[in-house]
């Protein structure tokens, strides 16, 4: 038996209804029925509104189903790119999008920030000729964060682009205005707190005419996983291919859960731990902000400075069966990346902070 | 509860031991551990070695994990085809596989069956410029199977063409001459009997040596699931995504619990249960063989034309808590489709034809 808390950024702990509805899946058979069946089709249809509620989609946005974020970046340049994308890169992330758009044959444009630094919208101009503008609310790897009024500069100086938000390791917290972009996707493992192995992208009318319009010009968008074959499939709460229906089953029922407490119930938590976890930082010896600017620093991925190895705090963690994640790459041996994600209770929180400011200072 | 047992051919039942080891998993926090960890690395070797002894994999073979069968249909064109493609087609599933060549913008060749139908190798040509062959073992849409010995016969007569079998619903049953082709992949949904969302892709060094002269080429491969990037995280037992790590972990557990059956055992059973099936088919008022010629008739996915429809059959079986697939597409109110997997037992097949004879005759 494994009792250790996991403050590791994604994979994370997991909801902690997860459990009994894994067993409820099981009990239910979800998978073993077939994906062509009117019960999976409630599954879908559950996990697609109870996501639509939640984060208060308008009627012009739709939920797909694809295996992972990072299969979304490679769906997002087949499908909405003819010729060149425009990417806001300042971690690993967001530069692994960009170069995904090389990789496929695009141009890419960047605009770059230094690890731990953030942009400033003002200072942004973005070439008339990218079709889609790519931004990170939650730089995973940094703990840098864009926030949502920031984010919603870009539509006005950019009409025509399509804009696209990586929010992987912060919804349900950003309240996006659904107006100002126009697609934002997830990978369940983070805030969402389930097993890995399903991403969730939402997209609106304008990213779908995209890639039909590409489509039109005969241009290759890819095969199963194109805006047309998912949306045809989504339609009737399907997927092209045999799903991970498990994860879909759990999404609709852990979003059942947070709809009881509510998404600003979420964030009204989410920023009482993260209060806790900064003040702390604030007044130790051994960590200091990652992010400088406190207005860029993520509530969800916490990135602290620090002259203890990793290693060296997670030995000095274990006995009270916590974990935080180390440093992403080059960082792995300076920083510390503390995930406040939802599945983590005040009570946790607490208790990581505490154990830390006793033995570590 | 649902107590049925489900002869539907995939999703289809789940193995007996699933169960116990997603309660293991959960314990063990498979689903909350990093993909970048030691524990994860073992359960990735687990999942690999196993399924490597299992099939008897010569060391020139790799195995990697993605999302389903349908995305490695996609990845096989994109890695090892710049030109044509050749494919052989008699059901849904070929043909899928052959139009996504077509929607990748490379140009395909098909030999083409009717429903039902299938190929005697012996009148068939490929074309010398065909890059690479698509076989599929078990068509599990008409429950036709191209026997080793006839994919066997391919490579003679086309030493430079690589050679995919696609088993999706037949592995561990095929019993393959790894040196007469180069990949061979599969979903775990089927034979292996776990929750959908995992496809395997068997490959060797002459299909990884394929994808690496299309890169020096500078051709455009893909992103993340290249067979190269594939291959440097499977050589450290990882993958470049967050992968589904439940299913990599059940999947140990259950190529694990076959090992003890062995393979050949396996194969034995499936005989077993199979010859079962046919022999009440062959007596039938209601049912006949959907395949004609004998030796074609896959073991695992049998496919029986039917006088009654398959909604009226699955109502007679739904009080014994059973229930057969449908035909599939245009099939689907003139066929039956029965799983024989390995996570059917040999008493529930016993159960499912002494009912059918009983009630249906």
């Amino acid at each position: 038996m494994n009792n250790k808390i996991y403050f590791t950024p994604g994979p994370s702990e997991l909801y902690p209804t997860v459990r009994q509805h894994m067993i409820t899946a099981l009990d239910e058979k979800i998978g073993v029925i077939s994906h062509r069946s009117k019960k999976f089709e409630e599954v879908y249809k559950t996990a697609s509104d109870n996501l639509k509620t939640l984060l208060e989609l308008p009627s012009n946005y739709e939920v797909l189903f694809l295996a992972s974020a990072t299969e979304i970046w490679e769906r997002i340049i087949q499908n909405c790119v003819e010729k060149k994308s425009f990417h806001c890169v300042n971690g690993s992330f967001s530069k692994r999008f960009y170069e995904f758009a090389g990789e496929l044959g695009r141009e890419a444009y960047k605009e770059e920030a230094a690890f731990g630094k953030g942009f400033y919208p003002a200072d942004i101009t973005v070439p008339a000729d990218a079709e889609i503008i790519c931004l990170t609310h939650n730089e995973t790897s940094s703990g840098v964060s864009m926030p949502v009024e920031d984010i919603n500069t870009f539509r006005d100086k950019n009409k025509d682009a399509l804009i696209f938000v990586d929010a992987v390791s912060s919804l349900p917290y950003p309240k996006f205005d659904w107006t100002k972009i126009d697609s934002v996707f997830f990978s369940v493992q983070k805030c969402f707190g389930l097993p890995a192995g399903l991403g969730v992208w939402i997209l609106n009318d304008r990213v779908i005419e995209k890639s039909k319009a590409l489509l039109a010009k005969r241009k290759s968008i890819g095969t199963y996983h194109t805006i047309p074959s998912m949306l045809e499939k989504a339609r009737v709460n399907q997927t092209p291919e045999t799903p991970n229906a498990m994860n879909i089953f759990l999404l609709g029922k852990v979003t059942g859960d947070m709809l009881q407490i509510s998404a600003d119930g979420i964030r009204k938590q989410t920023e009482e731990k993260a209060a806790l976890i900064n003040t702390y930082i604030e007044s130790s010896k051994v960590f200091s902000f990652g992010v400088e600017d406190a207005k860029l620093r993520s509530m969800t991925t916490i990135v602290a400075n620090t002259t203890m190895l990793p290693g060296e705090i997670n030995k000095i963690l274990e006995p009270f069966d916590m974990a935080v994640g180390a440093g992403y790459g080059s960082k792995k041996e300076t920083q510390i990346r503390i995930a406040n994600f939802p599945a983590h209770s005040l009570e946790q929180v607490h208790k990581l902070v505490q154990t830390l400011k006793e033995k570590i200072g």
